[in-house]
């Protein structure tokens, strides 16, 4: 008798967690839910701040065994992110998927989809976006603002096209997949340019003159709530051509701010898209918006977040993709954004030289990836600089730029 | 030749590294720097949101294999704090001890910093107050305005002192050692509420009629640098007793404000404390500020911090502990911080009921330690709420405690 009541019990609190964990708002929370992340970068490091801060279970998949997530994870698993098998396989132990990098076997994404699993954003979102040339042709039939463009097989067919005057030089050449941090793109300002171009798909664009080069992160929950974070601005080196600073929110014209708050609303919707869409755009002369690209996951351009917003991209990403209510992504104060990137000249084991003399500063919050090695140009950490005065964090900005230094020991 | 050039290069490496890491400015950063934390509890947990985003490598010992810190170190040992032998091998491998509980092995503390570990609170200053009667003593001495107090060998000796009118009735009893979160502390209205104390050594404390009960963090490196953050305010339950909301700022005048930070800041400087020091006082009705007690660690009345200041409680106390200059305590906006604990009645798996809700509101941060179990007043997690305007932050903190439950499946 005891026996049966124990056993009745048992069934009873298995269908009570049946129902707790398979209703429409699920329990996440130190639970047995798990969340699944494609790829284990700076990008993941940082959304596992809000996966810990919730105690909500991770699996993270990456191909290095040094890779940034790998400690705060719950479970790490070592593999290829373009590997059907893979994926796939990383896919069916949990609850939810998502990507903190583009390059990921989409094949894979669409059979779990279509398995059942929730997978956000969506593979049919990402088709539209990995593929460049798709991409703006997606522009094109929402009648999206963009730079106009046309699409080639490969550079022999955009050679043939320049020769007929179909395209006049300058133009911006650009492979359609897998360019990542600029790889991918390049000026073409005289023919000869275009001699050493990879023999891939590509697309050529009008060169736009732009005066302000900004983005908008958008967040979108399946149930559709959205919500943009405010309008923040790429301030480039007057020589280099580099982005140099993000700042939010951009110094530009309340007006031009709202209407690109509204297109990349658009976009986002359009596309259909849940979870955290970057969305980067030009500002012409004539005040014009014209979209130039998406990432449709947490971003460079909202690492201020973390520091300056009521709801950093990363917990609104999270938030998104679970369905849960969105947080307010207003801005308590100011933020500059400056990336820690490997100086020239210096490989190896990383130092961060005068990092002390940084911390000294009001507002001052480096980032540091846990990349060991230190490379040219590498990403090796973020700094955000947050202060009530804007034109103050933006010249203590400049300061951390001017002082720390990415160099090996 | 080559070979030579080879091993030349190795042993300047080895050199540079050598001083890269042991000047006065240690290298931390993604390096082979480690931190040791004895105890791996919630304050641990959040401690360890900084480690990770400096790249600090972390050793963690916690008795429990369950410990909410246990996933985001670099390294776990499960283990008892207060055993010698654990404690002192555990500090024999890292380069700064730290702790995020009391309760630890101040022997084998003592025997790390003879021998040359930095150990921080340092375990002289542990010892002035681990034992809460030497703690009420060093007030004294000091003269840091504190409640009257008479130290008890045992309740025997106690109960003698009352029969002789030495002390009258009502007064607070306290447990010298090993209190924590609300044990070891009685009001003694009657004789008989003195028959069943345990055999410990005591106090017995003058009850101080206040106002307000307040808070103050200092925190302080060893070179000296020190800073406070604002004064917080515990706002009680009108009839439960029970500390509801942690306030900042507390809603007083600005020269009590400046009284008590003074108050605190020379506790600070008198135990030659480094890292945090959390100062809870009273505010007479004569406006008059009594220190009550101390912990020397991150503490639940600066939980508030991590989305309210520009610096974080946990942040700054790493910073101090690795003598790095100490952040900005100043306040972006204002916070009220709620408990969450676990409710009456419940006990097994933890659900938080209606979670979801109370993420739908503005400036709403659940933080869930981790523990997956759920026990009537087990501390579970917290909730900060902030918010440009208090009243609206304090309005939005009712709602939030009145909506969210921790209950079991």
């Amino acid at each position: 008798m005891a026996k049966k009541i124990i056993s009745l019990q048992i069934v009873a609190k298995k269908i009570k967690k049946y129902l707790c964990t398979n209703t429409t708002t699920m329990n996440y929370f130190s639970s047995d839910f798990k969340l699944g992340i494609l790829g284990g970068g700076q990008l993941g490091k940082m959304l596992l701040f809000d996966t810990r801060k919730f105690d909500i279970q991770t699996y993270v998949l990456d191909p290095s065994d040094e890779a940034p997530s790998k400690i705060a994870c719950n479970k790490f698993f070592q593999g290829d992110l373009m590997d059907y098998e893979t994926v796939y396989n990383f896919g069916k132990q949990v609850d939810v998927l998502t990507f903190e990098i583009e390059l990921v076997n989409l094949e894979a994404l669409t059979q779990l989809e279509n398995e059942g699993l929730k997978v956000y954003p969506s593979p049919k979102t990402l088709k539209g976006i990995q593929n460049k040339g798709v991409q703006k042709d997606f522009y094109t039939e929402s009648n999206i603002p963009t730079a106009a463009y046309l699409r080639f097989e490969s550079p022999a067919h955009l050679q043939k096209s320049v020769g007929n005057n179909e395209i006049t030089i300058p133009f911006v050449w650009k492979c359609t997949e897998f360019g990542y941090d600029g790889n991918g793109v390049k000026v073409i300002r005289q023919i000869s340019d275009m001699d050493d171009l990879p023999n891939v798909e590509c697309i050529a664009e009008t060169m736009v003159p732009f005066k302000n080069e900004l983005a908008v992160i958008v967040v979108r929950n399946p149930s559709g709530e959205i919500k943009t974070y405010p309008v923040v601005e790429m301030e480039f080196h007057p020589e280099a051509n580099q982005v140099e600073y993000v700042i939010c929110p951009a110094r530009i014209d309340e007006k031009v701010a709202e209407k690109a708050r509204a297109i990349a609303l658009n976009v986002s919707e359009k596309f259909n898209h849940v979870g955290l869409l970057a969305v980067e755009m030009f500002q012409t002369h004539e005040d014009e918006i014209l979209v130039n690209e998406v990432a449709p996951r947490p971003h460079n351009s909202g690492h201020y977040s973390i520091e300056a917003s009521y709801t950093s991209q990363f917990e609104n990403h999270l938030r998104a993709i679970l369905d849960l209510p969105l947080g307010n992504t207003d801005s308590k104060v100011a933020g500059v954004m400056v990336n820690l990137v490997g100086a020239e000249g210096f490989s190896g084991d990383v130092v961060y030289e005068n990092i002390e003399t940084i911390l000294g500063w009001d507002g001052v919050t480096p980032h540091i990836y846990g990349k060991k090695q230190t490379r040219p140009f590498r990403k090796m950490g973020h700094v955000t600089i947050v202060n009530e005065n804007m034109n103050e964090a933006r010249r203590i900005a400049e300061d951390v730029k001017n002082t720390i230094k990415v160099i090996s020991i």
